[in-house]
């Protein structure tokens, strides 16, 4: 017997498989099934929207649905951490093929619920339409709670840079899955499904964080958005950086020989990248660099130029972050 | 000169010229920019999620950027009218090939901050990703500022069903558009943009409606969700409908003479449809037919069995609702 389609279960039918046992949530008043849900927050509300397409993003030979799920809510939950917010709820929209197995559907949605879980979020509605490849659009609510959001442009000179989360194991999974190895597990894993460090945010916001940033692009893009925002420069201590042996492994065999480039231009394991008044770093956090004085006012093109490590400009072997075209 | 595409520009290119000189709102604290934009709600917040895709919902050669813009938005705002809620902000997720012109997407986001315009509402941030085709997801923020949300599972027994905005119109238009014709104009732009009753929500709400709906489906296919969600059945008085001259004309030319296929089963003109108690329907709003004890307590399938025309069930040319797969 050939296994459901979509198709065959139909937008509906595959709605009421996917909100079947769905958790729900003191703050949610109407959930998925009605024109839109209601939630109730206690302060500002947070929002951002990320998108993932098959072949582009991942690859379904690669990542199984339930991972898929994780990976595109956490990438988005991520957003709502570096704000300082606290995660309520995601919806999500599936684009996907007529013949895509309904298993892969549900098992998706239960993988964006496992995430939302971790988070504190739930599943608030979502919407599944056809096309020619996967593409999934996570858009994630957050509740400010009465902080103030924590953005990049606060960084100041005399700050320390420090972080909490995983690094550059994400990128040594896509090299060796990219050459069509399956192994070290471990970075495999990582390319899978990232760790994003929730509750986190609000830590650092309520220890006097002065920016933050989640880990998307790799540490050099993205501190070296907080420097363009705040205006500053960052350096990095190469040597604050822990090189997990997995991430030695891949560098020696097929990367040329140095794991920090993983490190510093692979992202998607979502860490995240705050500044602190010096004294005020959060237990957990490693501080991993300092913020310098702007040397020039004006507006430097790529940001990463606004980032050095260990008291130069980076020459690592791959281009730094993520260019999405 | 080549024009130049999505890939010439970048992400963070497109993005500059997108979010410069947009519209900001008192109700939002931080916009496009940073991880998460943020703004403040009076009361419980609404959200919804909606999908375009194209060569699905949408063909390039039909419409311009700007249309599909106003499409998207419109589509995805009239959720937020159907709840009561005020529209506040949107963000958008588009997947895009490289190729795509730069212009295309830039044009495609004024469109949709033209469309947030009319609602009340702002572009608040986005995604922009990579993709074969385009894919358009849409999210939309709504404040019930201290309103119950108008559901679709209040409708009593008793109750009148009423209606403002447009019917059949899009309906038609598609009809023309796919025999490869452009006119007549009237139902060839209704295809192209829909007319969201803008602020009828909350005139609904305000006037003791006891359920509300936007109609994406068809009136026999909406209201029949309404009367599966709130156990009742609905009776529709065909001749309380507006045929509009062009839709007259299509349904002559090409659609076998019936008008009302068009009206009752074609949905994207995202009018509202409630149910009130006798007596409160508001100015401005149309009786089209009456709320009837259910016969059967369990669920019907398809739902659109629930709703009758003239008190029989309708048997048009057409299968009622759209079908996503």
């Amino acid at each position: 017997m050939a296994a459901r389609t979509v198709a065959d279960l139909g937008e509906f039918g595959l709605i009421s498989v996917i909100t079947a046992g769905l958790r729900g949530s003191d703050a949610v008043g109407v959930g998925p099934g009605d024109d839109a849900a209601v939630f109730t927050p206690s302060g500002d509300v947070a929002v951002s929207t990320d998108a993932m397409v098959e072949d582009v993003h991942f690859k379904r030979v690669w990542s199984g649905p339930h991972d898929v799920g994780r990976r595109a809510a956490g990438s988005a939950l991520a957003d709502l951490e570096a704000l300082g917010a606290r995660p309520v709820g995601v919806v999500v929209a599936l684009t996907c093929p007529a013949d895509t197995p309904a298993d892969w559907a549900t098992e998706f949605a239960r993988g964006v619920e496992e995430e939302c879980g971790l988070a504190g979020a739930v599943l608030l509605g979502g919407d599944i339409t056809r096309g020619d490849k996967i593409v999934v659009a996570v858009t994630v609510l957050g509740d400010l709670q009465g902080r103030t959001p924590l953005l990049r442009s606060g960084a100041r000179p005399g700050d320390v840079v420090a972080a909490v989360g995983r690094f550059g194991m994400a990128a040594a999974g896509l090299a060796v899955l990219a050459r069509g190895f399956r192994s070290p597990g471990a970075v495999v894993r990582a390319q899978r499904v990232p760790e994003v460090p929730y509750g986190q945010g609000i830590v650092a916001h309520d220890a006097g964080a002065t920016s933050l940033i989640d880990c998307s692009d790799g540490p050099l893009a993205d501190l070296g958005h907080v420097a363009a925002a705040s205006g500053v420069r960052i350096d990095l201590d190469s040597a604050a950086f822990d090189v997990n042996e997995a991430q030695k492994t891949v560098a020696a065999a097929i990367g040329g020989g140095d794991p920090l480039t993983y490190i510093l231009t692979g992202g998607e394991d979502h860490a995240l990248l705050g500044t602190f008044p010096p004294g005020t770093v959060p237990p957990g956090w490693t501080v991993i660099g300092r913020v310098l004085p702007s040397v020039e006012p004006e507006l430097v093109e790529p940001v990463e130029t606004l980032v050095t490590v260990d008291g130069a400009p980076w020459a690592g072997s791959d281009a730094p972050g993520w260019r999405h075209f």
